[in-house]
């Protein structure tokens, strides 16, 4: 069963059902491919846009209270999770984002008639354009809409962060004592603990959370009430002023309007300032990632086994969640790749390619949540292997070096000499038999996670000769 | 209702009626990640791949005949389309492809016992990796399945790519007497034809059409039968050989196997070609959309409406499919990205990202195929407007470099100060008056559609002082 | 003539006269790669940094006054630009950074030896490794100069943007009164005055100095003190909390020690971080920069000629500026993207690609320096051709939107179809002539260069019937 | 000392000495911004597509001998590399080349005149334009330039591939009997031997090989002739036809005329392919160097010692070669995204971002060409350590895959159950001792270099119970 629909292109059969109408059809043809919808955080905070505006216009007189209270009432029903199948347009339309603004503005209009008693299809009394959308337009309420879905999903990003933090803090602890040899350059290094080298993991995830934490101030200064190109061309001034204050009320985020509309409306720079944000968490995932499979590749550290690895060979294991984080990494850096190109590419009074940054930035943003939060579980379950630790750690030659402040840097040349001929294999063992057990506490994790040597004790060291 | 599974980690419930068992169902708690699905065309390729091998085990006698049957009569029904609803794991998931080649396996298995008349989730007497995955391994039938996806993909591109040079052509004939200025660095150069404009947009595609064929050579070679690492560990030299037969036979496409595939199994070069030769189609496609945004906004074209562009102003038309094919090129020089940092991380004997190279490559393909097809029956439609084309063409100054033949430098540079100072306006009339009808020949359609100037023709020019 | 050095590697022949040493020696031959020398701002805060190191060792006793004395003189001649054509490692050298350390150490060394009536290549008394590159590591020195040296341009760079903004914001006002038509998804949309798209360049461009500015603040905690690994092993703790005081001093910049250096050693998210910020003024440059090139195409703004720009057109002029803009524009983003994928490749203790991040950084810095102000400079000669724009506006359908308030959006759509069929060319006079005067009030700069409509003073005008 | 020249913005102040002109200085002044020359093979490329248009020239009779004879000489010298300081445009200038072409025309000649006897500056007889760019354009001399410089460049790059790959199939041979364990995603996965491995890296460089010498294909039909926008305007048919041949006989390369310029001067596709075909040989450079740094820090292989690693660690060596070779694969990668970027971006009917491409591809072939070489001296001399392959393969659970045509998938599964329970170390032993010599016959490298198993070897050890 089908209704005919009307705009100035002509007419179209629309499924008489359906609370999309004309616009949305139209934009199904014309965009056949990705496959992919509109993201549902993009959907949800638009109808949060359109339920502010229908408030400021009906507060302010220009929409009468009953059509008003019947926009709120649909906007509040999608808000519930109403309605997603209604919301059909392909997240790579053209056009700026109209087709989605006039997706919503259609199922809103039609379900606010019926609420009102109407048919769809009739658009009356209420009009997607002249109600639903009044004082508006995509170029202002598309920004604000994709800013409010990031808002709160940055919000929800950085409290993850916090708890991937957490439990690398955690870990940092339970490893405290565990002596490891450092490495550089893939080659061992100088030696210190497991534990500190988490304390390097954590240390970049809390910088991680702060920037993400943060990054939210870029992105709070928005652009409604500009209408077309930012300059609120047909929106009554007292309408600008108050809508945001109606839409700061109901997201409850810390939102503010733009002074000036038009340098918002045609650059999409803060999205760009945000995705390298983003790049910044996915280089630290990356290479926390790698380290730990390389660590586990080494025994140093143990993955707790979440699935069989092979076909082949009988109880194979693989670092899989380590591989699916870096995988969303890179996934990651290409989203911020086409943000970038997006906004480097917009003309004149607006960003044409807005969709695609919408569905790149929030795709980004809703992989790092998910990712962030199954390696938080996954590492939670991480265990050392001490033995693997020690035994890299007692066999290299480069822990000599945390005695250097002790013998030297010419005697240490000859020991390693000297233990090279002999082919010492316990490194640890043969310099505590030169040096006695006063090497010891320089090779101590106590020693190894303070910062620098202590002169004074040094001095003791150096005196003491039956240690 | 559910049924127990069991692996070497443990048990889980799995639905009773799923036809995936508990590999699927790990990986799909592993890997809550980007909430899309491995895509269609893999798991159909993946189909072929087990129905070839089964074929080659069955015949050479590895597997018996009854089991042989069900498995080939299980892969023939998801080939036919049916069990889509079962292949769930995430498209991000790490692992190599594991999980994804489990997912198949398990479903056939199920499906083959069913067929056989035993139950769901028993594994007998059709067993997942004795039987269904023999003699192979995720390493060898995932860039196979992968890349003989790409092979049937890429020919129907190769094809859309042809139709869209088809329309570029007609288009060349449609408007091969239409003159306008050329510009170039964005200024007004010399003049030329509308038509041979679209001859360079259709001698761009055309190459694109021939990469695009072509680079099918670049992954016709296949390692499957080499099993884990490309070694054919634990797989019987005849079937190696026989397979990959089979597998010519089902699918008909000009395929091979690897001399050595301890090469090709550690590596994804080849994908890195294939994304290049997409890269070059997509930037081919950027460009030409937006000159053609271009050109529409100078009105030199029209393009056809296909939905009204705006909500507040009335009868705004967008270029809206060229924008969407300028976002799909963008979208896919970014998957590219991936696919060359997949393929560079990769270590030891394996490709580990593999999941992300699949889903990112085929995203590219379906992506392209589609907006191919779009923008061809766009263009269609795309007329010239003539008016402003001569427009522009008579009031630019730079027509006067195609009299250079004829009056040389240093007179052109004179008439052009000449030109400036009385303000001329329409150039091409002021030219006329000057120099007589001859300059019409050097300005001419035919003229400008032909390479170089015919120095015979150019010579009667010069002696024709009364044309 | 030569003089020859040893290391453990055996020996080298070294012209003479040189004051780079074996492992410079080494360097050069191990990587004659790229040709490009190590950027002469990451050597002069290098050359600060050994300086701070030499003060501090000094004054707590470590090294003796005399070469102490010797190493910063040495310095401080290094400082005045001194012994460039010694820095000869080629900015893609493998090894973290340490051939550009040791060439470093060894021309101190060499020189602060020959200060103190030595030979060069004796090492003595003063040794590149037992004193200048005292308590410290390539790895702990080699990202603290390079966040120097990047802290100083970044400063630089800073406010050269903020010399941009001021010319972007003089055009603001001179063109304030200019009327055009905005353009959106490159169609003419709704009318605003040339200022006022100024306007949103110089915001554009104002946010992009804030964050230039601001993001000092991501790179200023540095890990000096921390040696190999950022545990600070080998170097006493006195030194290690006093060396950043007196670098912080001989900088003037407001740098800080990290806490846990473990953190800052093995990470370079925050350069990503800042390259990321850089993208988005690189994205702003590239944006504005093309909008200009299109203006200039339709004529609405007249760019400065500043060299002729063909050969075979007399006269032609291009915009070459803005293109060699959007080259640097593209160029800084494809460094960023290096600094991107150099971060994520770091491996355990320390981020190996630390040159490659450190030239490509310092190169787009120094890049974005140098093209902001030449942009800014041919900004200022920027003129507009109010003809155009003024042609633009009165043709143009779209200013009728601005009437939307006035007369309702059916009448409108009724009045475009009017003026299509009547061919109406001037779309002002037209409306003029139907709605008088007062129309002109809605299409005066002032209106459009203020936000919203003012509902009083619109009152009045439908009020109005005789204006 | 200077002298005046003049063009039509006026005159400036050139150096007396100088042989560049006023076009030249001109270009110095407006692009101060990378410090960076514009690249030699593109100069010395250029001087040959200068030399070939004045040889089509005078023999067509279009210049007379005496003039096109100084201009071939002038050219002559530049292609012995005098001049070279004479080349002074900044590489990142915009103009799509205009200045580099002006920098050339103005040396040759003023270079040419000084040969007949005048003065520089005066630009008589030999004029830059009207004799030196005769029938030319920037638009297509310019492109031809840098794919003539690239042919030579490729063929080079082809053979130093060539040579690694020689060195890589001695390694191969020379390994071919050292056991190992093979990893899939960094776990021990099943046995091969050191040689298979080094085949593996062999075979995707020789695809390498073959690749880059057949993208040659792609870039060897040029736009000479086509003039300012591939028309041909203001060029005699007979010099169109004529200076491709003349061309072809001084470089000897390959080289064809495009059959329609049009669709060449206005598209850089073909440079967008080679790119993608460099990008595959990089992401190969990458893995196999990482690969190699793994192998390294896992002892299996050694590195020659290029350069001592470290200022404070005793010994320490680095794999550096590796290191810088991943570098520049990185920067490859992101040179090929800029000429992806300028590609898509170029307007109309030329690609105006040409500089840019050239310098960005270039650049890349150089690198690639050097770091062939340097990598291919290095790895003649990497050794393999037997002893720790040894022990890696022996010490592995995974080695019991080998056996499995031999013992069945289940029996193996209990055997690795029972090793784990006696904490069995030495895998091989064990299942020696086990299982008989026979199995030594499945472990051996004979048994692991061959494709798959022969079934009746197979089944003669299934029936050998004394071996």
């Amino acid at each position: 069963m089908f209704r005919e629909e009307k705009d100035f292109l002509g007419s179209l059969k629309i499924p008489a059902d359906s609370y999309y109408g004309i616009h949305t059809a139209r934009a199904l043809k014309n965009f056949p491919l990705s496959g992919y919808k509109v993201p549902k955080e993009l959907i949800t905070a638009y109808a949060l846009v359109k339920k502010a505006c229908a408030i400021a216009n009906t507060r302010l007189g220009y929409i009468e209270e009953k059509i008003g209270n019947a926009i709120i009432k649909a906007c509040d029903e999608i808000l519930e999770g109403k309605f997603q199948e209604e919301f059909i347009v392909d997240a790579l339309q053209g056009g700026a984002g109209t087709s989605t603004n006039m997706n919503i503005n259609e199922v809103i209009a039609n379900r606010a008639n019926e609420i009102l008693g109407y048919k769809k299809g009739q658009y009356y009394p209420v009009h997607p354009l002249e109600h639903v959308n009044l004082h508006q337009s995509t170029n202002d309420t598309y920004p604000t809409a994709l800013k409010i879905a990031a808002l709160f999903m940055l919000e929800d990003l950085s409290e993850a962060i916090a708890r991937l933090q957490g439990v690398l803090q955690e870990k940092e602890k339970e490893f405290a004592f565990i002596l490891k040899i450092g490495r550089t350059e893939l080659q061992e290094a100088v030696p210190l603990t497991l534990g500190r080298e988490f304390s390097g993991f954590a240390e970049a995830i809390s910088r991680d959370r702060w920037r993400v934490w943060k990054c939210k101030e870029r992105i709070r200064v928005l652009n409604i009430g500009g209408t077309a190109i930012g300059t609120g061309l047909t929106a009554p001034r007292d309408y600008v002023f108050f809508v945001i204050e109606v839409l700061r009320e109901l997201t409850g985020l810390n939102i503010s309007r733009a002074e000036n509309p038009v340098g918002v409306t045609a650059f999409a720079d803060d999205m760009v300032e945000v995705v390298g944000i983003l790049d910044a968490y996915a280089s630290n995932l990356f290479k926390i990632s790698n380290d730990l499979r390389l660590m586990n590749l080494l025994k140093e550290v143990r993955l707790k086994p979440v699935q069989p690895g092979s076909s082949i060979m009988p109880g194979k294991v693989n670092p899989v969640v380590l591989e699916a984080t870096m995988q969303v990494a890179l996934k990651v850096k290409a989203n911020s790749y086409i943000v970038r190109e997006c906004a480097s590419s917009s003309t004149f009074q607006i960003v044409e390619f807005m969709p695609l940054i919408a569905f790149s930035f929030l795709e980004s943003l809703r992989l790092l949540l998910n990712v962030t939060t199954v390696l938080k579980e996954h590492l939670t379950k991480l265990k050392a292997d001490k033995e693997f630790c020690k035994k890299y750690f007692e066999e290299s030659f480069s822990i000599i070096t945390a005695l250097l402040p002790l013998i030297g840097y010419e005697k240490a040349v000859e020991i390693v000499q000297e233990m090279k001929t002999k082919e010492v294999k316990n490194i640890k063992e043969f310099l505590q038999q030169k040096f006695g057990n006063k090497i010891l506490k320089l090779l101590s994790p106590e020693s190894l996670n303070s910062l620098g040597y202590d002169e004074y004790e040094l001095e003791e060291l150096r005196n003491d000769n039956n240690s």
